[in-house]
């Protein structure tokens, strides 16, 4: 790749190291970088370095977040004792994203996956227990929402959680989102388990 | 979006400002280096500073380059008396690729679009006719090979370009790479006009 010259070509190196970066994307990123204003480039690398050393795990919920506590878990607005257990912090804004949801969440930042070697005690659930508990051991939360994705690995880790809150013995409802037709789906597009789960989860009108 | 806390937030605006990078990507790279280990992300952003600053119109092509020339400019294995004309650094890197040309380059950094309001001094046209020309008022190349893209905005910078070159009435060819059939094209998807002018370009075998 000498044909750019060193410094364009470390650059597409270090572009293409990230995920969902291609060769090719990384070409046309670096050559439009190069051609920026100065300022906004030194703008975008100052924010990729604060963003890492200002970034820390939020020490109730573990997503990501300046600072010690974060944005939701120091609201007053938000019911404390209903978490939503997600797998990671992008879902955890896709939920915000509703609007709908006044609760606050734990970020595990995985699923338990025998396949690829992800155990339980790689993922933020240590954290999750220690939370349902106070000091003198009565329940902290009333609700636990299970929001792990529909995945093979997202329902393992949803029945492992159950299994863990249960043996707890205190008296938190541990729920999980339903499974179903997506809104705007085609009933004829849709896999059949996802229709068998649909027809079991049906509600009265 | 303050659920994410403001450094990840500014990092998500600053990267979904860069081309091709959308909301949902811009969120998973944030996260992503957010958790990637400092060296690596500081790494990258001095690859951002270190192009941005290093990287210069090559004097003789104006392609992108590190110095004042650029490797291929300088090599002595080239023929320099054979241009090739592209729009931008990647369509360079993309004939680079082929292995099977050993000319030079003229990189014009764009395309005359009248809509757009991209006339013939935005690109580096200039720059082309001052390289034809030695200072005896000489021809300093034999061929000019247009290979500007096959698009509306390609094909009238390459007619502008035969203008002028006959204007300098000096013994140099005009060239412009051939339109046809895609290798492993599929006839009956390809569009008309293509079909039309690989037809109208047959070579006798």
């Amino acid at each position: 790749m000498d044909y750019y010259g060193s410094s364009i070509g470390r650059l597409i190196e270090s572009l293409s190291s990230l995920p969902g970066i291609g060769k090719k994307s990384a070409q046309r990123l670096a050559f439009h970088i190069a051609a920026m204003p100065e300022e906004q480039v030194k703008a975008i690398a100052d924010s990729l370095v604060e963003a890492r050393s200002n970034v820390h795990f939020c020490k109730h919920c573990c997503t990501l977040t300046d600072g010690d506590i974060c944005p939701i878990c120091q609201s007053s607005k938000r019911n404390h004792r209903q978490i939503m257990v997600v797998e990671n912090s992008r879902d955890l804004a896709a939920y915000e994203k509703t609007g709908r949801y006044d609760g606050v969440y734990h970020v595990l930042h995985g699923a338990i996956s025998p396949m690829t070697g992800v155990g339980p005690n790689d993922i933020k659930l240590k954290e999750l227990l220690m939370r349902l508990q106070d000091e003198d051991g009565e329940a902290s939360a009333d609700e636990i929402i299970i929001a792990t994705n529909s995945s093979v690995e997202g329902e393992s880790t949803a029945m492992y959680i159950v299994k863990l809150v249960k043996t707890l013995e205190l008296p938190i409802k541990v729920t999980r989102i339903a499974t179903g037709v997506p809104v705007g789906g085609d009933i004829e597009n849709i896999d059949e388990v996802t229709l068998e789960r649909a027809l079991k989860g049906r509600t009265e009108l």
